[in-house]
């Protein structure tokens, strides 16, 4: 018989596949944010990467910004949250990726200030999901143009039939995704996670 | 001689003032998050609204969502965060209001889905700022739109000039900034708090 991990379970019960091999998991994760279970989460990241020196977390605007938070706060580190667009309010000297929006089917600009990474900080790499893999590659970009240093991607949903984590993996990135969704049918409701996850 | 708050000093030590009544504040709250130190003031907010009953806390993406995250969990409850626009997953049944966005000089839709505020809930709402107080008045339209209960109102900082936390206190809401400001000063880089604060 399975055995489910913590966030295995609450996917299964309160998760909703719908068709478009879409997964709704608003309930908790990326509209309401279940804060004590989501917090549970940030202390299995600290398990999985608290061997590493981590100086900061970075994630992108919104829907990574809770977790990155229930994170850092064991770390002891701020978070930065990398931004769509640039407001008027934006600094002028910042570093610019762009991350195709599957979402919202557009090219966004991402960016986050050349004050808040800077060369040779160590930094974990946080989202709330992972499909193609074009966010995190979006951030590895930032961390990679300010001289900084990857040691760590940590997921908490990775479609991995859609193959942007194996694809990372295979580059050699340090990812850990806390459940991998192999298949999931929309029509029969079911779900099936890869074996041996976090790897 | 004036005492200051943790979030007076910390303004006063890192916040930087540009012309035009902006405050950057952007190296510890709303680009980089000082997870520690906002962790801090989300135990602020907890003792000031630790008598009141709250399910949940209401915030507006992105800048909200980590000060919304670090006090939810001291309250043991969900955080809920509005959307700027509807994305193409997102439910069908939401509520809605309009925000005016200075920042970005245009109306945003900002959407809360029917299903993370229900009747009779008792809503902490939280945020970053309040100038005028357009986004804090959205936030309370939603929740009264769902028949919630606006048990409070929490800002980190208030630009007390713009009168908008006033107009709010004149209306009898609960409203508490940890830090007012009365008066800044781009040329001299002199901020003046309001004697006082937190009521």
């Amino acid at each position: 018989m399975a055995h489910f991990n913590l966030l295995q379970e609450k996917i299964l019960k309160d998760g909703v596949i719908k068709s478009g091999n879409v997964l709704k998991v608003d309930s908790f994760l990326n509209h309401q944010i279940d804060v004590p279970f989501i917090s549970e989460l940030g202390k299995e990241f600290y398990s999985l990467f608290s061997e590493k020196k981590i100086d900061k977390v970075l994630t992108i605007e919104s829907s990574g910004i809770g977790i990155a938070c229930l994170t850092a706060i064991h770390f002891g580190v701020p978070v930065v949250f990398a931004k769509k667009s640039a407001g008027s309010n934006m600094d002028k000297e910042m570093y610019m990726t762009e991350v195709m929006s599957y979402t919202h089917n557009r090219m966004n600009h991402v960016v986050v200030s050349k004050k808040y990474i800077k060369q040779g900080e160590h930094i974990l790499i946080l989202d709330d999901f992972l499909a193609n893999g074009c966010a995190i590659r979006g951030l590895i970009d930032l961390v990679l143009q300010a001289g900084g240093i990857v040691e760590g991607i940590g997921i908490c949903i990775e479609k991995g039939f859609q193959g942007g984590g194996d694809a990372l993996r295979e580059d050699g990135y340090p990812i850990k995704s806390l459940a991998i969704i192999e298949k999931m049918d929309a029509d029969t409701g079911t779900i099936t996670f890869r074996e041996g996850d976090k790897s």
